[in-house]
Order: C-alpha cells, then sequence, then structure tokens
C-alpha cells in the first residue's frame, strides 16, 4: 500500500505534512518526501489524514472483556473475591476465545496493533490473536502459594506446550513470554524458577510490580525489600520484560528497572479506578526507564482505548507537580507507540521507518477538534479521540478501515460474549 | 419525534431497557413503557441505543477553539502573558463568532446540548448560539485594575445592550448572565456592582473561583480571607450561579457555596493540564453544593468532549482517597446533565422527564467497548466514547445525527478558524 500524501508522525515524534510511506509485505519499504518508484499496490489518499506508529498495550488482560461493568462500585476486595475470581473460575477455553477477540476487536478500532497480555488458557488466546491478525505477546498467569517449584505447577506445562506450538521467532506476530503473576501470589522458589526458565528459553517475562500501596508495604514486612528489589533478587529480572504498574516503585527500584531492561508499563486509568494510586513517570523517564503504557483488564478501565490512557498519562504529572510543562506530548507518544514495542521486545515495531513491521494507524483530522492544526504533536495526545482511526494495520494487513472489521466477525463475537458474560454472572449469582 | 424501544437513563439516573420518549415541539411529550397515543413525527427505532439528557457544559469559553494547541508545553504564566493574551487582544468580532460556532460544532457531535460562556464579543457569541440551535449561557467577561465602578466600564454597557437585544426568558435558548472573571482581575466595587447589578435585573452570576493555589493564597493575602468569603462579602453571591473550578474551595467555602445556591464547576482535564490541582468533589457533594462539569476553553483541555471530563471527575477521587467506592457512575452522570442544567438556571433541562426541554441524546451501544451489557450506568461513565452519540437534539430540534450537522456549515466554519487562527498566531509572532 503507498499511502501518499499524509502527514506522519516520525521517529522523531515530529509531525511532517505531505509524506509517502509504502508497505510491501508486512514491512515498511519506503519513507520519504517525494513519491517513490516501483509498485506499492493501492495507492491511499492522506489528504487531511495522519499516519502514526499502531499503538501499543503494554500490559492488558485481553479476556477480561467478559468481565466489564461487572460489579461496580465495589470496594476492591470484595470486588476481587466475591465477584471477580467466581467469575474466572467458571471461565471456559471458549469464553477466553471470544473474551480475547472482543478485547482485539476493540483496540483495532482504537488504533492498538499490538498488545502483552496475561491470562490463561494460552491457546484459546492464540487462536484469537492468530485469526484476527494482531500482534501479541502472550503469557499465562503464574501464581503458587505453597512449596512447589515452578516446573511443577500445571502453567509450567502449559507455557511449554504453548512454546512448542508456537516457537518464538522474530516473524511471528505471537510471542509466548515468561509470567510471574506478582510477589504476593508466589513464593521465591516460584520466582527464581520463572526468571531460570526465561532465561534458559531466551524468553521475557511479565510481571504485576508494586501496583498498591497495601503490596508494596507488606512485601517489605515480608522479605525486608521492596518488591522489585526481591524479584532481583529471586533472579526473575535476569530476562528483560514488562513492570506493569510501578505505581509505587522508589528510586532504587527505578534504577533496578533500568539496569535489568525492564520497561514500566503505567496503566494510569485502571490505576485510578481501582484506587491503586499514580505513577510518578518523569521520575521513571528521568531513571532511564523505558516507560510504556497499558489499559489493564476492560473490568478495570472500563474500555481499551489507548488514546485515553496517553492522555491521562500526560496530564496527571502536570498537576501532582504543579508545572504545566512536564510530560510532554512527545514523551507521551513515545510511550503509547515505540516504548511499548521495544517493552514487547519488537525492536522492528513502534516507529515509522522503512524496514520496520507495517503496524501502522491512520487518523482522520478533518475533525473540528484537530482545528485549527497547530502542534499535530499535542492534538495526538489531548484532543485526538481513538475514534479517529480510520484505518489499522498490523504486519502489512489492513485489519480495521472505515468502520469496517477486515478480520473478526464483530457482531458474532459481541454476541457471544453477551451470552456467556450473562450466563456466568447469573451462576455466580449477581 | 418518537423513540420507541430505547433504553433511557431517567431521572434517578438508572437506565431502563424498551422504553418509549416522544417529544413535540421543544418539549418531552411522554416517557413511558407503552407506545402512546398520538401522533409524535419520526418514529426512531431505539433497538441497540440509550436516551439520555443532552450534556451540559457549565463552564466554557466557546471562541477559545481558536487557541487550540496555540502554544503547548510552556509553563503557565509564559503561555498566558506571551501567547494567550496578544492573541486574544487581537481577536475580532468575526473570529468570535467563527470560533464559537467551531465550538458548538464540537459539542453537538460529543453530544453537549447546553453550555456557559464566558468571552468577550457577546452579540458575535449569541450569533453562533442562535444559528446553530445550540443552548447556551453567555457572559461577558468583567475585568477592572482601577478605581471605576462596574457601571463605568464598557463591558457594562455591553452586557446592557446584550441584554436589551435578547431579554432574558425561559422559552429562550439564548440566557444572559452577570459576570465577574475572577477576585484577582477584578475590585471590590466591581464585585459588589456586578453582585447589584445582577440582583437588580434577575440575572445569574458567572465567576472563576480558587482555580489556583496562588490565586487562592494571594487572595487571603490581599483581603484576610477566601475569594468565596471575600466575593460573599461584596455580595456578588447575592445573586445564584456558577463558581468555575473551586480546586482550592475549604470547608467554609463549600458551605458559602450552598448557602448562595452557587453551584461547583469542576473542570478537571483543564486544572490537570494547567497543572493547577483537583477538586475535591465528594467533599462538594458532601457539603450539598450542586456539582456541575465544564471543559473550560479549548485552549487547556484540548478537546470540549464531556465525556472525558466526566469520566475524570469519576476517576481521580477514587486515587486520592484510596477508595474505589467513591464518586459513583450515578453522581457522574448527575454532575455532566442535571447538575449542569441546574447551574444554568435551566430547571426544564437536564432530564428524560414529561414537560423538560427535548435536549435529549441517542448513543449506539452496538459497541465492542459497550460488551457486555453489566450495568449501564457505568458504561456510560467509564467506556462510552463522545464519538458513540448519534443524535443530538436540543430544544426538540436534531441539530446532529450519523455524522452529519444540520445547522452548521462545520466544512466552513473548519476554514474560517484555521484562516483566522494562523493569521493571528503570525501576527504573534509565534
Amino acid at each position: 500500500m503507498l499511502f501518499a500524501n499524509i502527514a506522519v508522525l516520525g521517529e522523531d515524534f515530529l509531525v511532517r505534512e505531505n509524506m509517502y510511506v509504502g508497505t510491501k509485505g508486512n514491512r515498511i519499504a519506503y519513507v520519504g518526501e517525494t513519491k517513490p518508484e516501483g509498485n506499492f499496490g493501492e495507492r491511499y489518499d492522506g489528504a487531511g489524514k495522519l499516519l502514526m506508529p499502531g499503538l501499543v498495550n503494554a500490559h492488558g488482560h485481553a479476556p477480561m472483556t467478559l468481565l466489564r461493568g461487572y460489579a461496580e462500585g465495589l470496594p476492591l476486595q470484595s470486588w476481587l473475591n466475591e465477584r471477580v475470581f467466581p467469575f474466572e473460575a467458571r471461565l471456559t477455553e471458549e469464553d477466553v476465545y471470544f473474551g480475547a477477540l472482543l478485547a482485539y476487536a476493540e483496540q483495532l478500532r482504537f488504533g492498538v496493533t499490538a498488545s502483552a497480555d496475561m491470562y490463561f488458557f494460552g491457546e484459546a488466546m492464540a487462536r484469537a490473536v492468530l485469526e484476527s491478525g494482531v500482534r501479541a505477546n502472550l503469557c499465562l498467569s503464574v501464581t503458587c502459594f505453597d512449596g512447589r517449584a515452578f516446573t511443577e505447577l500445571p502453567v509450567y506445562k502449559e507455557t511449554c506446550e504453548l512454546l512448542s506450538r508456537h516457537p518464538n521467532d522474530p516473524e511471528s506476530r505471537l510471542q509466548v513470554d515468561a509470567c510471574l503473576h506478582a510477589e504476593y501470589t508466589s513464593t521465591p522458589k516460584v520466582a527464581a524458577g520463572v526468571g531460570r526458565f526465561a532465561v534458559e528459553n531466551g524468553l521475557r517475562v511479565h510481571v504485576h510490580l508494586s501496583e498498591t500501596q497495601r503490596e508494596h508495604e507488606e512485601c517489605r514486612q515480608r522479605h525486608g525489600c521492596t518488591p522489585a528489589k526481591y524479584l532481583e533478587g529471586t533472579g526473575l529480572f535476569d530476562a528483560p520484560g514488562i513492570a506493569a504498574h510501578c505505581v509505587y516503585c522508589e528510586e532504587e527500584d527505578r534504577q533496578i528497572l533500568r539496569r535489568h531492561g525492564i520497561s514500566a508499563a503505567c496503566n494510569p486509568i485502571s490505576n485510578l479506578k481501582l484506587a491503586s494510586g499514580i505513577l510518578d513517570a518523569p521520575a521513571m523517564l528521568a531513571a532511564g526507564v523505558n516507560l510504556c503504557l497499558g489499559t489493564d483488564g476492560a473490568a478495570s478501565n472500563n474500555n481499551l482505548n489507548l488514546f485515553e490512557d496517553m492522555k491521562a498519562l500526560a496530564l496527571l504529572p502536570k498537576a501532582l507537580e504543579g508545572d504545566a510543562a512536564v510530560l510532554s506530548a512527545k514523551e507521551a507518544l513515545r510511550a503509547a507507540t515505540r516504548g511499548g514495542a521495544l517493552a514487547l521486545g519488537r525492536e522492528d515495531c513502534g516507529a515509522v521507518r522503512q524496514g520496520c513491521k507495517a503496524d501502522l494507524i491512520v487518523l482522520d483530522m478533518d475533525k473540528p477538534w484537530a482545528t485549527p492544526a497547530f502542534g499535530r504533536e499535542a492534538q495526538l495526545v489531548y484532543s485526538a479521540q481513538g475514534s479517529d482511526v480510520v484505518l489499522t494495520m498490523v504486519d502489512g494487513r489492513v485489519l480495521y478501515r472505515d468502520g469496517d472489521w477486515l478480520s473478526i466477525d464483530v457482531q458474532q463475537v459481541k454476541e457471544q460474549v453477551e451470552k456467556r458474560a450473562r450466563h456466568i454472572a447469573s451462576e455466580v449469582g449477581k
């Protein structure tokens, strides 16, 4: 496809007007100010449009769309224990498959081309990824409250099977990561086992870290140090990866993340909604940690429109620090795109650059809220809507365009999720 | 129009499925579970749709769309003094007219049916209100740094002229309010004069209050009390109205607002973006103050999508108080609709109730992010998009429907704003 005469958000996070971007196969084959030679297939008229890298949702639980809006307004512990956990205990593989498909449909609509999703029933999630055409790092949530080793847990076997069916390959849209749910839901033995497993198999890790003050403080009592320090000690961070939330990370924690190549996935809306707190994003950037963005599950957001999280990321530090100049539009755009791609270990994604994977989105800028066109970069963060996305391409293939999903039967998926979610809710006895 | 088989957000802020709502002239003539007798004109098929009161933007500066995105990322004082004020000094009546039209087009798209807008060139704003079909309370910003009385200021004469051309009438979409820009931009003499003028003419007042910590503390130094206490003393609050921002209001201030029927307009996104702070909305509600919502001007938001402000209003107190159960979806919905209508003195707006003005919006709920349909009320706050609005009716007249604006030539307005804003920016020397 040849995007012609289109505004482009470049690698420097500045927008240039009237550019040409050509894709061939699953790659970006040309970026320039002049029309390229050669055949790129369909010519896309870019007048009034803007092309940018697809957004990357670096921390999600895709199938949790099934729990969207379920049991709202309860305090956190009763919400989790009386509603969420009993609901999740009843989920089947097919439920998870349809829940993930609904998440990917929503993400495509809002310009998210890749995500890192932690859940269970890995093969059902893998089917959703492969069939829908999205890019995703999947991992199976590892928890353990007894004396077993990681290799003794059923989830170890499941992760190995998922890996053997879908071997990690730089050309594959699907990647399997190692996972530890969190410090407070596991043992040192299991954390060490997951770290060793990741290093031996060349996998990345994905973990929840210091999401709540309680978790952070109880870890101090249990282990005499912060969750980041503790997990470093177990060897979990010997593999690079993603630490989600990081709300209560301290300066030493940030240095640990930076040293080990662990990206911090900020989930600003979920952290507000669950009353967890607000990540100090400027401190994370100042420490040199790769900052990325996540929606978390739809049950605590309640949508997967990462444009909303990008705006929240840019806004919150301003009020907290009393300085309207902190966390620039450029930094927010980087976290939502390139930062996320690097967090997923996808070096060749998240940038409009020749040779990169063609994970691209087009926004319609011919909107009242995009007028006047002072500073397109700030517009993308502060005034653009996820619904301004008119085309979403993953791996060179157009998956959403002008109201139509080209790889997902969205009507069927909505009906399935509605039916399945209501059935489970009636069983839980809401 | 007869909205048939449609979900409706009721006066109790609960959603009921399969309702009928009929409008005649500018009023809601029927609300019920069964099909009414009589002729209501067009039958609107409500399958998959939700009808609710139009949102009310209780604090805005509509023509500031001209400054959207202008000079982003600067500290507040240089942004104001070096960019915003010089830009505004160059605005003409026609600029203000087109800027206001662009704001009303955007607001209609996002389901805002009424707004309270403070600016200058009142007749130009009035033209935009009357031609576009929206409902608005307009007021002319009163500032004074010398010894003159309110009646000696040009803006006094302008306000009287605006009132004589557009007398306040409960049936009119346009209402003129009295205005004091703020404590720190006026004198006790002028504040008292505006209060007297409002009482004598039966007008409501609109004022900025305790937006920043600096403003709040400097008032203490100047007058020995908070801005609310000071303004009460001048008699400004002898008329009911709107106090915008209220970020630093204390308990005594909240009691003053409640006693005088002054509504607190929370502008959460603008307050974050300008690093002003975060209003304690639960305390405002607990004090019995009527809480409403505003976008503030597009220069500090940067859009007029009040759905975003409603979500921010509901989210921020949860993290600040560490309690996921504070500020319910119902309270957020009330602030965005009925609370705003009451703030504007429009008792017969902001509710789907027989006899009320037909200021109504329809949302398409057949969306991935509205699935499953657990708790429609929470969905409207946490997952709905302003862009889900498919129909906006003001005073019984459909002004936006399925992508088309029926009263505003949006293409022309965008072009005019683009041209005019660029011209002024080039003069300011950005």
